[in-house]
């Protein structure tokens, strides 16, 4: 299978995590992307390095002022007194607030609330690079698989809890949506959507909200005990003309491989259902029994079958690398993901 | 002039504050209420100590879950496995999320994102015992005010950022609003509300957004470059029945006694043709210009040319100290507020 990679994606060093109420050192660590390209590499995988795209080609899913904030944040944040050394937001725009007349504020506090729903999102000097360079990797990808086939891109940071105008958990710009978009603007009528990262893709699944050309479906751990928290419940079917084009398959704590491939399957079926020309899949491995903050307990053999379900699809497919933090084990887990893929 | 304090008001002892992406040392400090209640005693002010008052008197303004969430949160936070000392959110409900069907989860952690708008509001051990405290002197100064005359209550941790069912900007509960609740309890039929602290009330604008029966007045630092950052703009105005009963006075950086006092001035004019019958008053000594985070730089001259202004309106009036973070100067600057009260 052909992958994409960059080594920009190294650049981004996030160090500031706020967690139960204390900063610990970030898990979003580069090593997670040089694990998986040794993993790439150990397996003889056709890997290619794909120019970076403008900044313009991350429009397709994103808003201009949202973009405009992720390239500018580093440099107008370095300007202000006594800073840390990475954009983070202590607000946000409440509900109230936005019932209320809230309007964007432009000095970089301001911006940075209203673009980020939480304090996992850290831009630091090199975040900008790596974003562009990950995103470049799934467009890669996208037109790589525009003719039949399947490819991999792996992506740092990740992307599917970004909407079209916010970053959150570790994400900033939507790399699964860019590559949806692109297989849409290349021909698929229909592109489906299967994301199998533990938490819900809630970012995906707000871009595709109201459309009805692009079945989004998430596989993940309860969010009424797990990130996103609020969102991601199967009640959760979309809006407008994209009524019935999102399904969400959330799964209690401690779900194996059984219950978590029986998900899988029933998501692979709604994509059949659609009748989706093309496949998109947000691979998370934080899914995995090993993983630090395990909520489910999938084995490296429930990926493989996983791949093994998905692939037999025989669809136009794109991977994206989503989360894993488990920097010993998810080479191992990509790889054995791959190598059980059927086309 | 009569004033209430109460010594639970130094239990709240906040640890975390994250401003620009570090944590810093809090500065919503039992010392600020040591240092209004020195100077309170050196006025020989009449101080009388509340009893306090059950949870249910909250609920006047605030939500039954809100106010539960208040009270439980340090001690289900504290069977949390590795947390911090204090309940602190890493993530809120987007807007996204809200339009998509977001859900509370009952889990800690997501009340905590759900309840709060900010890093600002840490919840301790001591936490919830300030709380009430602080509102058992707002609700004590109202029932002491009804007949006529003035009252001060002394009211720490501060409330007018606290919205219906959100804490933020150090806030819990919004002593303010409270006060101005039990007015109308007690048969004012309108009163009015004139923040001057040095931020927008926005959590008092919001609990009475849609009642003509407390007008809300602000006058406070721009939000297009200080905090809450999104609200308080001129044009926000009330909606429903109370369109037309909120009126916001933003001031540029840097506005002194005069322009300060011309927005005190025009707030005094919109009480008096609403035809308040009661008045609260929500005092912040952070306007001043020897504030650490000074944005405002108003002189004692200045507070105390306002507190003629305000008493020479002679309604039953309840002064609610808000914020102020000079703990050298704001003693100092409530006995000159206090003694230039006029009834």
């Amino acid at each position: 299978m052909r992958a994409f990679a960059h080594p920009d994606q190294s650049r981004h060093q996030p160090q500031f995590f706020l967690q139960r109420g204390q900063v610990r050192p970030h898990f979003e660590v580069a090593a997670r992307a040089e694990a998986l390209l040794a993993a790439l590499q150990g397996m003889k995988a056709d890997i290619a390095e794909p120019d970076l795209v403008a900044p313009e080609a991350l429009l397709a899913v994103h808003s201009a002022d949202y973009i405009a904030f992720l390239s500018e944040a580093a440099a107008e944040w370095a300007a202000l007194p006594e800073k840390g050394p990475e954009v983070v937001a202590n607000m946000h725009p409440s509900p109230e607030m936005l019932a209320q007349g809230a309007t964007l504020s432009r000095p970089i506090i301001g911006r940075t609330g209203w673009f980020t729903a939480d304090t996992a999102c850290p831009i630091g000097p090199g975040t900008w690079q790596s974003i562009l360079s990950a995103a470049s990797c799934a467009l890669a990808a996208a037109q790589d698989v525009v003719g039949g086939g399947s490819a991999y891109a792996l992506a740092r940071p990740p992307g599917h809890h970004a909407y079209a105008a916010r970053a959150g958990g570790h994400c900033y710009v939507n790399n699964s949506a860019l590559a949806a978009q692109a297989l849409r603007a290349a021909g698929a009528a229909r592109v489906a959507i299967i994301d199998i990262d533990a938490h819900h893709g809630n970012g995906t699944q707000g871009i595709f909200w109201e459309r009805p050309d692009v079945l989004t479906l998430s596989v993940h751990g309860d969010p009424a005990a797990y990130y996103p928290w609020y969102v991601g419940h199967a009640g959760e079917r979309g809006s407008g003309p994209g009524a019935g084009f999102n399904r969400n398959f959330p799964l209690p704590q401690g779900t194996g491989d059984d219950r978590w491939l029986e998900a899988v399957a029933a998501a692979i079926e709604e994509a059949q259902r659609f009748g989706a020309e093309a496949l998109v899949i947000p691979l998370g491995f934080d899914a995995s029994e090993h993983e630090p903050l395990s909520f489910l307990r999938v084995t490296a053999d429930g990926f493989a079958r996983a791949a093994e379900g998905l692939s037999a699809l025989g669809l136009p497919t794109v991977i994206v690398q989503e989360g894993g933090y488990n920097v010993q084990m998810m080479g191992h887990l990509l790889e054995r993901f791959l190598l059980s893929w059927q086309n």
